[in-house]
């Protein structure tokens, strides 16, 4: 080893102490006959002290070294003068007797701090100085720590974590898949699993009972800020079990996690239809840090006059606890909100209520202050509250706006703290949606999802309305984990098969290795999928899963640091017996 | 849930007590007025009784399950009258009150025992009822084992597991990659990576002190018996380290895998260096649980009239205790075994020490009895013993050649137990192996591999002489795992660069991301990987990988039960930019 101590661990107990230390230079300070050197390793900084009475030639080599020098260190452990209480090491620093340089340094195109002066693209391209940054490591230190905590749990639950294969077939459902040439079958491909959702209940038909993995998957998705075409789930399935065993092996999961890496004591999930997620916050994955719940409108604004509001298919409210205050301005700034084509809503309607309780609209001349005042009995609405209102001609579409806004003023009035957590399940979600580019029924989560049973009836009446045994668990909006109890009866997945357009033939064609396993003695099975980016990203606060991500992909799909993807030799398209064939 | 208890856990204390069992129909006896089923589940096989008498109904349900059917039944708990020790749940039985079919099941085309009649290719093609057989889960047991073991080790000495991406860049050295177009920068390539080798050095350079990642590697090679194209390495590298820091930290790791899955203390690792290793073994991965060393015979044998040794650039000898009484038939098996063409010797020559001492030989007619004991000396025979002799014209083929005969002969005289581990260190490999087909020497581990310190005078005048911080470790002649001590100055790696015949611009364009990399603080660095494959599957006592892997792929690169690989619609390819070309 070339250390005998790392560069976290020195306190004054170890005064006197003789020790080798080894690590980057952080800083440099040089204080007349007095140099002083920050050591940094992954487990801290530690002061080394060069002083030119007691050794010149040392404080010498000290005087030339450079930021980012690796260097070896030997020296005697002395108490501070002046000690840093900021740091763990604050109060010891070392008398070097001895330096090495190891490895010297260019100068790095950017700071390696915390706050650093490099732009993203210029941290991509040198992650691997990015990730020397206390922040970056931390966030990967933590998904390390996540990872290991959740097999920990999965173990001790009797969960086996078996490897699925990365070379697999193509399936014609979902998203687009990355493909592999494979030169020993010319003219044929593999695909990059999009998840191992067939493999793991191939494991249930094979009676491995708990099944688990932390797995890389991949999609061929135009990407958008928060995807990657390479991201990892924690991908689980359960034999014998009923939706209510999931969940609550999947809670304790979480609060687990919860304990051990945050502290924090999970409280038992509350549990939300789909149904009311829509109703009340106009998304399958609230954010319920705050309340703010949506109150339908239509009852009490409509048959006024106002022709927005009469001609409405929705008007929905929510209330903003103390925002009446809001300024001209601020008002303005959230019409725009609002307004922006990614939202796309018309216009903001907004009721301020007085001190005195009267309400001030902005649509006063078609509402009497009776009508306001049944609009702030409605919205349960005090003074010195705002109440901001949507209209649309699509109820579902105004719904998904008015998410957005209380979202919007969710994070004006800070109750968004990301040192805060709110997880639920939303359950009952329907089985089916339509798909007007299909025209046809689509399955919301996979077509191997069950329906609950007491819907199955509405299979043949009303497919529509057939609620699925599936759920979220969702935390600060964010859906972190999705799963469903699946199908184990040939008939009962013909028939679902049926509903979406499929004969018995495409059925066949399209998931056939699946449908011959399930003929030789698939126990009931159910199971979920945690999106492990995004989890680690909740808990570290990070806006983007980027960041607990070692080396991530740009959003054209580029890691601009290895240069991939890149063009590849003549010889190797010819074994693969393939040619491109770029378009003009 | 649908059980209460599973099919492995119900004991004599358990009498009286009313359960649910859920699982597979594995064996149905009717005798009379009873019926027995054997219920298996992960976790055991469970008897239940129907008794004609006091449930006709459900008996008459019992007697019209089949194979591998999937039930639920409730009973009562009873002690058995015939008791099967064999079985942990032997003392007891369920008498059946209620009996649901969960799932019909169609009869498997093999059966669903540890002695199957299921041939190789069926039992691929129908993997997910092959994992039902209890000796192939319990391999897939042992893998999750002992991987949650690896993670638990690291973890406790401080390693970070850190997933580095699937999608990168081709690499120039090495094996064939398998490539992945990209559609968002058409014409261009992603690779699967052969291993995170460059990847682990990069989180080096970014000061991670101790990475390691349990990862999928890839590998587009013609697949012989004991290789698939996507493979698991247990990946590690440490910073500031020395080879002994690596080897006494991973020694560690293997002493605790053996500890805390086969409850055997390990003890301290021998350590042999490779030129021993091929003097005395004749390969770089010694099955050292027997001993059976080469002896060099050429002062012996030489200079006695018989061309065949006289000619020879080697002669060596091994000596099989107690198998002076092999018969003429068992010595031409092994004379038709070392000329088979695989192993390609010209011959054998054997000597017997007979009981009174005498040595009886197949070339007596060249070798007086004293010098037949001066061989008998040299290789330290006994009465009884036989001495195999083989020559050549290339000392490393003979050597090679007697490193087989070795091995069969530890196998025919049972030396070679599953169930006993010689565990060794394999160090001091050369830097580089001469290669004839690219005329070039070519590094031997890879070429960022440090040389020994006190070799380093040698690059310039004996490169090949030069030895490596590298090492191996070899259990029971299998090569589990390996690595090295990287170089981590921009000088001796440009040395070695030129050594390989690079010149500083194809150094450059081959490697040249990570030779930036290095010139911003490169730490001392090294470590090494294992393959979890081999490892499994030596801790499991099988012949081959394939089966501690859930659904592994045929000598062809293909998985039978997926149908992978296969065609993909054209749209694909023209999203892709790609044109199959197959030649004709």
């Amino acid at each position: 080893m070339y250390r005998t101590k790392n560069c976290g661990e020195l306190r004054l107990s170890d005064v006197n102490q003789t020790v080798t230390l080894a690590g980057w230079v952080q800083r440099i300070r040089k204080m007349g006959g007095m140099t002083f050197v920050d050591l940094r390793d992954r487990y801290g900084i530690t002061q080394l002290a060069f002083n030119q009475e007691i050794n010149a030639p040392v404080f010498e080599e000290a005087n030339r070294l450079g930021r980012e020098y690796v260097i070896q260190a030997v020296g005697r452990v002395e108490e501070r003068y002046s000690k840093n209480a900021n740091m763990p090491t604050g109060d010891i620093e070392i008398n070097v007797s001895e330096l090495h340089v190891l490895n010297e340094a260019a100068t790095p195109p950017f700071t390696i701090e915390n706050d650093t002066d490099g732009g993203d693209d210029i941290r991509m391209k040198y992650r691997y100085l990015d990730l020397r940054r206390q922040c970056v490591r931390q966030n990967l230190e933590l998904r390390h720590k996540m990872a290991f905590e959740v097999r920990r749990y999965l173990d001790e639950q009797g969960f086996l974590e078996v490897e699925t294969p990365v070379l697999v077939n193509s399936t014609p459902e979902g998203a687009r898949d990355f493909v592999v040439p494979s030169r020993m079958n010319p003219g044929q491909f593999y695909a990059l699993p999009q998840s191992p959702q067939t493999l793991k209940q191939l494991l249930m038909v094979s009676g491995f009972d708990r099944y688990f993995q932390i797995v890389k998957c991949f999609r061929d998705e135009d990407l958008r800020a928060d995807r990657q075409p390479e991201f990892t789930q924690i991908d689980c399935e359960m034999s014998f079990v009923e939706q209510e065993d999931v969940l609550n092996m999947f809670e304790g999961m979480s609060r687990h996690l919860f304990k051990v890496i945050k502290g924090i004591d999970l409280p038992k999930l509350p549990r939300m239809t789909w149904a009311d997620a829509m109703k009340y916050y106009g998304s399958d994955k609230p954010d319920t840090r705050f309340d703010m719940r949506f109150v339908e409108l239509m009852d009490v604004l409509q048959g006024h006059g106002f022709s927005v509001f009469d001609n409405a298919a929705y008007i929905g409210g929510i209330c903003a606890k103390g925002a009446a205050s809001y300024t001209r301005k601020q008002l303005d700034e959230l019409t725009d909100f609002v307004r922006r084509p990614q939202i796309g809503a018309k216009g903001l309607v907004y009721a301020r209520i007085e001190a005195d309780g009267t309400v001030k609209s902005s649509v006063d001349k078609f509402y009497t202050q009776d009508v306001l005042q049944s609009l702030k009995q409605a919205m349960n609405a005090q003074p010195g509250d705002l109440i901001l209102i949507l209209s649309g001609d699509d109820a579902n579409k105004t719904r998904k706006q008015l998410c957005e806004l209380r979202l919007e003023m969710g994070s004006r009035l800070g109750l968004r703290d990301k040192n805060q957590y709110a997880c639920l399940w939303v359950i009952d979600f329907p089985m089916y949606e339509w798909s007007d580019e299909e025209n046809r029924l689509m399955a919301m989560h996979h077509p191997f999802t069950s329906p609950k049973p007491e819907d199955i009836p509405l299979l043949d009446t009303d497919p529509a309305a057939v609620r699925a045994n599936a759920y979220d668990m969702v935390i600060n909006g964010v859906e972190v984990g999705g799963g469903s109890i699946r199908i184990h009866d040939a008939n009962l997945q013909q028939k679902v098969f049926e509903i979406l357009g499929f004969t018995p033939e495409q059925a066949q064609q399209k998931f056939g290795f699946l449908m011959n396993a399930f003929k030789y003695g698939a126990p009931p099975h159910g199971g979920l999928a945690y999106g492990l980016d995004r989890f680690v990203s909740l808990f570290a606060g990070l806006d983007s899963i980027r960041d607990c991500i070692a080396f991530p992909k740009n959003n054209q799909g580029r890691d601009v640091m290895l240069g991939a993807p890149g063009v590849i030799d003549q010889i190797q398209l010819d074994e693969l017996q393939l040619r491109v064939d770029l378009k003009k």
